[in-house]
């Protein structure tokens, strides 16, 4: 949590750290600021509080966040950029150096933030770091300490997540009340104008439902038909109509309007009926969800949840990626991931996974097998968010039916 | 132009170019592959097709772009993590010399884009480049050689950033139509149950309506009423009410669902009535953007009529950033900066612009002069975005009226 900090900077040698770029949409950024319409920087000596850094144009924007702050303008950018003939690289080296003396920074090893475009600041810190001797930044790959503090969150985080659950399965309920009350003609979904429903459409609907609820889905969401669903990632082609029996794999991944808490959901369905052949693949995946989630214990380290879906996966036929790392049909991804400001972060099951990357209480984290098959056109993923609370509980933050088919209204 | 891209790498002595991150939400990314729902690498050598690298699960979204596209999963990243001890750092920067390798870029100067997670790229890349002896990665600051190609705009772009225009204003007019419908109590804005609306609540149906447009505003939009109209950038408090005679600034920037072309557009509002200062205010503000507007020739330098914006306020009284950079009232920003997949993009026209700054065929680009005087709790600016149309027209990419005061319906 985000008290553990100071603890975490020591435990990982780090001196401070660095945050660059916006308030919003940029998970390291809303962590220690709350998020905002500013773009600047953030900088932290172990030990001491955050220092926020921005323009004079977004000083109460920046002030909302109530940590103290200091504009970038208070070091003349137009002087600077004089100084540096012209060049904006050069200009910025120099305000950062300042910027990190000013923090008690001039030496030692900092930790590095932001989403952020990479290209000039890559270029700024590789300069300032050949100009400050003694100071080291590092960008973490993998997982970050930051992630470390994320991976836990309290309850105020926790009721962000489970507000952003509510939203998303009354819109899913939404979605499945559009679908089943269209015509069918040819098995396939109507509009009133007789022109089929495409998937384009349907997802206008839910940008247009989240939106009603203050949320957004700025990566997009999955609705998948076919032997797109299949496709773990395949988003769905928006021109594809809506067919009956066809699987229909819908994760969707909205977030807080601005780029705040997500939540990560998924079910798939099919519409008016479905084919032996899917309802058996439908089956094995909601065994395997009810096995794991019966199984899972406080502490236990998440990746072995990932085995243990394996081996039931396996035992029921499928190949998995356990037995062959590189295969594209059965089951071919990790059981799940953390959710928080960040669609994806810690706990990893998968291959990421490290001793940390456990079932703590605090820990938010997805349960999503699927079982993918696309030249059959078959694909089934079932998914819903879990947070362990303070006494070691796993709640389910989002409760929605599991079923498969969706009946159709008109018969 | 995207076309002139071998030639800008040529005149930048750059042998290739990296840009990494989503398909999404990441203009350099978007610009180069049309974007998608996939996460990767894209690599181009000066004179050659770029190489898209992907992931397995995101194939199919990769293949969309009608890019040569790489798997990723064939340099078996299972093996190369182990290899690397585990250490997804090292086995990162490892694939990247792989795939850099096999475009022929192990040598040479190469720019590098993408607005990713700064802190692994910064060590991926600055690893590489210890790896690589006689490569240099370059990420440009202020005006980049992509910038310079997005510079431009063919007709299919501008046709884009046209739509987008006209999704605004319709927008736009539908908030005038919600705010005048509203009844008064004690000159505040009130609901049918008698509650003062709120900024909070009009931003939810300005998302509201955008989604339904298949828009979206992942930056936000600014709607600051009295003293936040007075700080260009303040986006208003939620919680304030909306009250007959106050300067409203409503700033809006919405892009295309995925985040494609934005549009950028402001108007200020006095609900009911405007008192003679903020009449006075707006006058000044709207002589001198028709002033501003007469006066467009193509291929002017941009900055050209940053100078003379100035220079037209102070003959009309107000102290401006030419007289004194550090005023924080008057008219205290640039008169306007390029649209396209970058809400400020080039061309330039405040500090930053350099000589390529210029209003040639092509370019697409704001005209936004404003007043501000928090303390007297005022803000005024007018914006429209304009494209240089082949043969050297200006063209207002969407009409809306300027109007300052929107008559309450109720009387």
């Amino acid at each position: 949590m985000k008290t553990d900090l100071d603890t975490l900077l020591q435990s990982y040698a780090f001196d401070g750290l660095l945050v660059v770029g916006a308030g919003d949409h940029n998970p390291a950024m809303m962590y220690l600021t709350g998020g905002g319409h500013f773009t600047g920087e953030l900088i932290k000596k172990r030990g001491e509080k955050p220092l926020l850094f921005c323009r004079m144009m977004e000083r109460d924007e920046a002030a909302k966040t109530g940590l103290p702050t200091k504009l970038i303008d208070d070091y003349k950018p137009v002087e600077l950029l004089k100084q540096a003939g012209g060049n904006v690289l050069k200009a910025s080296v120099r305000r950062y150096q300042m910027m990190l003396d000013e923090c008690g920074l001039s030496t030692g090893r900092v930790a590095v933030y932001g989403r952020t475009e990479l290209g000039s600041m890559f270029s700024v810190l590789s300069q300032v770091q050949a100009a400050m001797p003694g100071l080291i930044f590092e960008g973490e790959a993998g997982n970050t300490m930051l992630m470390e503090a994320q991976l836990t969150k309290d309850a105020s985080e926790a009721a962000h997540i489970r507000k952003m659950g509510q939203i998303t399965t009354a819109v899913v309920g939404q979605v499945a009340e559009f679908l089943t009350s269209h015509k069918v003609k040819g098995k396939v979904l109507v509009k009133p104008d007789g022109q089929p429903l495409t998937i384009g459409e349907v997802k206008n609907r839910i940008n247009l439902w989240l939106a009603e609820r203050g949320a957004e889905n700025p990566q997009g969401t999955i609705f998948a038909i076919g032997r797109d669903a299949g496709v773990p990632h395949s988003s769905g082609n928006p021109t594809d109509p809506l067919r009956l029996g066809k699987t229909i794999v819908f994760d969707i991944y909205p977030c807080e309007e601005g780029g705040g808490y997500f939540y990560d959901f998924t079910r798939t369905w099919c519409l008016g009926y479905a084919t032996d052949e899917a309802i058996k693949l439908y089956e094995d995946v909601l065994v395997v969800y009810n096995q794991i989630t019966s199984e899972l214990k406080v502490n236990a380290p998440y990746k072995t949840y990932q085995q243990r879906t394996c081996e039931l996966f396996e035992g029921l036929g499928h190949p998995t990626v356990k037995s062959n790392p590189e295969t594209q049909v059965g089951y071919i991804h990790s059981v799940g991931h953390g959710v928080g400001l960040n669609i994806h972060e810690r706990p990893w099951s998968g291959m990421s996974a490290g001793d940390a990357d456990r079932l703590v209480p605090g820990a938010v984290f997805t349960i999503e097998p699927g079982l993918y098959y696309p030249d059959r056109g078959l694909g089934v993923r079932l998914e819903n968010t879990v947070w362990v609370d303070p006494d070691g509980g796993f709640e389910i933050m989002a409760d929605y039916p599991m079923d498969l088919i969706l009946p159709m209204k008109s018969g």
